[in-house]
C-alpha cells in the first residue's frame, strides 16, 4: 500500500499545536461553566434518525443518515440541543430541574466546506433547563461574557433583544408577526447595509413608507440599556406582548448588574433577530469589531423545544460556543496559551552508562510536576539530540555527562540561543519552575 | 410529539455523576501522558472507508460504513491507530520523529452489546512513533503503571512478553511460527484453564506430547524477570530470533528499573500472546486480581502498521486505555473522585429585595475559585430552595436575610445534617475552602 489517504474535506486533523489551543479553549470554558454549578452531560454521536427529524427545518438535509448493522435508521447528531431534549424526556424521573448542564462535543453537518464552515464541528453548549426566571437568562449572558474575557477577547459586545420586541415591531408595521420573517431578515442586516439599505429592503418587501419609517426609528435606537427600553416602550405603546418583553429585558439587565457583568459588555439591540426559529423569548449575540466578523456566538430562550419529547413545555435558555470559530479567531488574533508545546525540558542521554542517571533525573522532574521528554537512543550523538529538541521547539535541554556526575551538577542549555550553564543537581527543579514563570 | 425516544443500545448517555468520573479519568491520564512529553492529536471520526479497510481482519465487518452527501464512501473510525497511520503519512514533512502522541476519543464498532462491550467506546491511545529503542517500550510501560496507580488501582501486574519468544516456543514445538496461531491461543489461556487444560488443547491441535511438554515447561516459568529470561534463554538455545527477543526484553526491564517502575508492577509471562496480529515485538498486558477480570488493557510494539500508508517501515510502540472498561471497573471498585457533584455550595435568594446581595456574594465566591449554584426564583420559599439543593446533594446552602445583612453575616447550613451557623461575611470564602479539604 503506497497511496496516501487524506482526511475528508471539512473535517480537520488537529496536530499538537492546534490541539494545545483547543485544550486551552475547552479547559477555560469548562472552568467558567463549573464555577456557576453547570454539570457535564455526554450523549452518543449516533441517534435514531427519527429523534433528529423534524426539528431544524430546511437544514435537515445536512444530517448524515445511514443504516446500522441491525438495519436501524440512525443519524449523526446535527447539534447538541435535540439530544438534550431526548435526555430530558428519557431521564425525567432522575433529573432535578432547574438543571444547569453543559456539553462539549462534535456535531456533523453535510455542508459545502468553506472558510469557517466545517462538516465536523465542536461546540460547547450551555443550558438552564426548567426555569423561566429572567435570572436564568442573565446567568447565561454573564457566563458568556466571563468566558470570552477568560479566553482573552476584548472589545466584544453582546446584543440583547427579545422575540416579542421583534413581534411588536412587525405588528406596528401592520404585519402578522408570524408572517414577518422577511422583515426580521431585513432589519437584522442593519449593521451590514445601514438604515437606507434596510429601508430599501423593507419597501421591496411591500412595507409602506410610513411603517418602514416607524420600524427604522425603533431599530436605530442606541444608548444606555434602560433608556433604549424606555424609548421602545413608548413606540410600542399598546402592544401588550411587546411591553411584557421589554419588562423581561429590564429584569434581565437588573440581574446582569447584580451578577457584576460590566455595563460596557452589553447593549439592547432591537434589530437583532437570530436565525433559529425556535427562540421564544430573549435572544442575544456577541459581536467583536476586530477582526470584523459579525456574530461570534449567540443564544436565547427557547421554551418549546426541550419539552418536545417529554410532551409538555420545559422553559429553557442557553447558548452554544462554536469551538471551530473560537479556534480560528484566536489563531488570527494570537490569543491562547503562550507556549504551544508540551515538553518544558529535554533530558539528553550522554551514553549507555549514564542513561540510568539521566532517566532518574527525568523521573524526579516529572514527580515535581514538570513535563519532560527524554532522548530515546543513548548511542545517538549529543548534537543530534539537541537538534531534535530544538526542532521540536523545546526550550531547554539538560545534560549529565561524567564531569557533571562527578560534581553532582547538571548542564542546562537554552536551545533558543545556545547559552548554557552548570547548576547543582539539587536546584534543577526550582530552576526550571522559575524559568517557566 | 409525545413518544419518548431512546438512546441506541450499546451507546451510552453519561449523566453528570458518570461524566464527573469520566472527566477524572481523562484528566488523570492526560496529566501523566503530558509529564512524559506526549502531545495531543485529534482526527475526525469520519474517514474515507478505504483508509480503514484491510487493516483489522475479520472485525472489519463491525465498521460503520455509509455514503456521505457527496456520494463518498466513508466510515466511522474503528480505533485510533489506523487514523494515526494516515496522519503520519499525510503530514510526514511536518512531523518530527520520534513522535510521542496521545489521542483521546470515541471509536465505533457494530458489536452485539453485552456487559462491558459497547458500540461507542472511548479510548486513550498512547504511542511513540519512529523509535525502535527498548527505552520507548519501557517508557510506555512506565506510563501504563503510573497511570493505573494515579487512577487509584492497586494490585495490578503487567505481563511482558515478545512475539519472537512466542515464535521461538512455536519453533521449538516444530511449528512454523506463522502457522502457530492456534498454539498461541492455547497457551494464552494458561491463567484460565491451567497447565493441564493447555496441554489438552495443544494435543488436540496436533502438537506431539514431547513438544507439548517442552512448551509447558517454558510457559509456566515464574520468578524474578531476569531469572525467567535466563531460563527461557536456555530452553530456546539456538533460536537466534528468540535470543534477540530475550535480549530486547532484558533491555526493556533495565530501562524500567531506570525509570523507577516498582519491580512488583511487572513480570515476564511467556504465555502472553495478545490478540492483535499486528504486533511485531514486545507485548504487554495489565491484569488485576480483584475483581477477577483478566486483561485490563494492553499494548505492544507494532513496526509495520504505522508506515503502511507512508510506504516504509516506521517502528512504533503503544497502547490503548479503554475508558469504558476503566469507567465500569472504577464504579465497581469505588475508585475516583470523592465528590460526584459540581456545585460546592448553594446561594439562596431570600427575596426580591435581597437577590442582588445574594448574587454579589455568589460572584465573590466564584471569583475565589469556588463552584457556586444559586437559586433562580427570588419569590420561591426558602424551604423549597433548601430542598432543591439537598436533592441535588449540594453540601452547603448560604443565606443572607435582613438580619444577616444588618450584621454583615451569612448563614451557612449543612444540608446533610441540617445544622447551621452564622459567620462573618468576610470569612465565607475561607470557611468553604476549609470545608472542602
Amino acid at each position: 500500500m503506497s497511496t496516501k489517504p487524506q482526511n475528508i474535506k471539512g473535517m480537520r486533523d488537529h496536530l499538537p499545536e492546534a490541539m494545545i489551543l483547543r485544550h486551552y479553549i475547552v479547559d477555560t470554558l469548562t472552568h467558567v461553566f463549573e464555577r456557576y454549578g453547570f454539570e457535564p452531560l455526554q450523549t452518543p454521536l449516533i441517534e435514531y434518525a427519527e429523534t433528529l427529524e423534524g426539528k431544524i427545518g430546511d437544514d435537515e438535509k445536512l444530517i448524515y443518515r445511514f443504516e446500522d448493522h441491525g438495519g436501524r435508521k440512525v443519524a449523526l447528531r446535527y447539534d447538541q440541543t435535540v439530544p438534550l431534549a431526548r435526555v430530558v424526556a428519557q431521564y425525567e424521573g432522575q433529573l432535578i430541574l432547574p438543571w444547569r448542564r453543559y456539553a462539549i462535543g462534535q456535531s456533523y453537518r453535510g455542508e459545502r466546506p468553506a472558510r469557517g464552515r466545517y462538516r465536523e464541528l465542536w461546540q460547547a453548549d450551555l443550558d438552564i433547563v426548567g426555569s423561566s426566571s429572567p435570572l436564568a437568562d442573565a446567568e447565561i449572558i454573564a457566563i458568556l461574557t466571563e468566558s470570552l474575557a477568560a479566553l482573552g477577547f476584548t472589545g466584544f459586545t453582546t446584543l440583547l433583544n427579545h422575540r416579542q420586541v421583534l413581534g411588536g415591531i412587525a405588528r406596528v408595521a401592520g404585519l402578522d408577526e408570524d408572517a414577518a420573517a422577511g422583515i426580521y431578515r431585513a432589519i437584522d442586516k442593519l449593521d451590514k447595509i445601514g438604515p437606507d439599505g434596510v429601508r430599501a429592503e423593507l419597501l421591496n418587501s411591500g412595507v409602506g413608507a410610513q411603517a418602514a419609517a416607524r420600524i427604522l426609528n425603533m431599530i436605530i435606537l442606541r444608548g444606555a440599556p434602560f433608556d433604549v427600553l424606555e424609548a421602545l416602550s413608548e413606540q410600542l405603546a399598546g402592544d401588550e406582548r411587546a411591553q411584557a418583553a421589554l419588562e423581561n429585558l429590564r429584569a434581565i439587565i437588573v440581574h446582569l448588574q447584580e451578577l457584576m457583568v460590566p455595563p460596557a459588555a452589553y447593549v439592547v439591540a432591537p434589530q437583532l433577530a437570530r436565525g433559529l426559529s425556535y427562540y421564544t423569548g430573549a435572544v442575544f449575540e456577541s459581536v467583536i469589531e476586530t477582526p470584523p466578523m459579525g456574530s461570534l456566538l449567540g443564544g436565547g430562550r427557547y421554551d418549546k423545544l426541550i419539552g418536545a419529547f417529554a410532551g409538555h413545555e420545559i422553559p429553557t435558555v442557553g447558548l452554544a460556543f462554536g469551538i471551530e470559530r473560537l479556534h480560528d479567531l484566536m489563531e488570527e488574533l494570537g490569543l491562547g496559551p503562550r507556549s504551544r508545546m508540551i515538553a518544558e525540558a529535554f533530558v539528553t542521554l550522554f551514553g549507555p552508562e549514564l542513561a540510568g542517571t539521566a532517566l532518574q533525573l527525568a523521573h524526579e522532574l516529572r514527580t515535581a510536576g514538570l513535563k519532560i521528554e527524554t532522548a530515546l537512543d543513548p548511542a545517538e550523538k549529543l548534537g543530534k539530540q539537541f537538534k531534535y529538541a530544538d526542532r521540536k521547539r523545546i526550550p531547554y535541554a539538560l545534560v549529565i555527562g561524567p564531569d557533571e556526575l562527578a560534581r553532582d551538577e547538571v548542564v542546562i542549555k537554552d536551545l533558543r540561543n545556545g547559552s548554557q550553564s552548570s547548576i547543582p543537581r539539587s536546584t534543577v527543579v526550582e530552576t526550571l519552575h522559575a524559568l517557566r514563570d
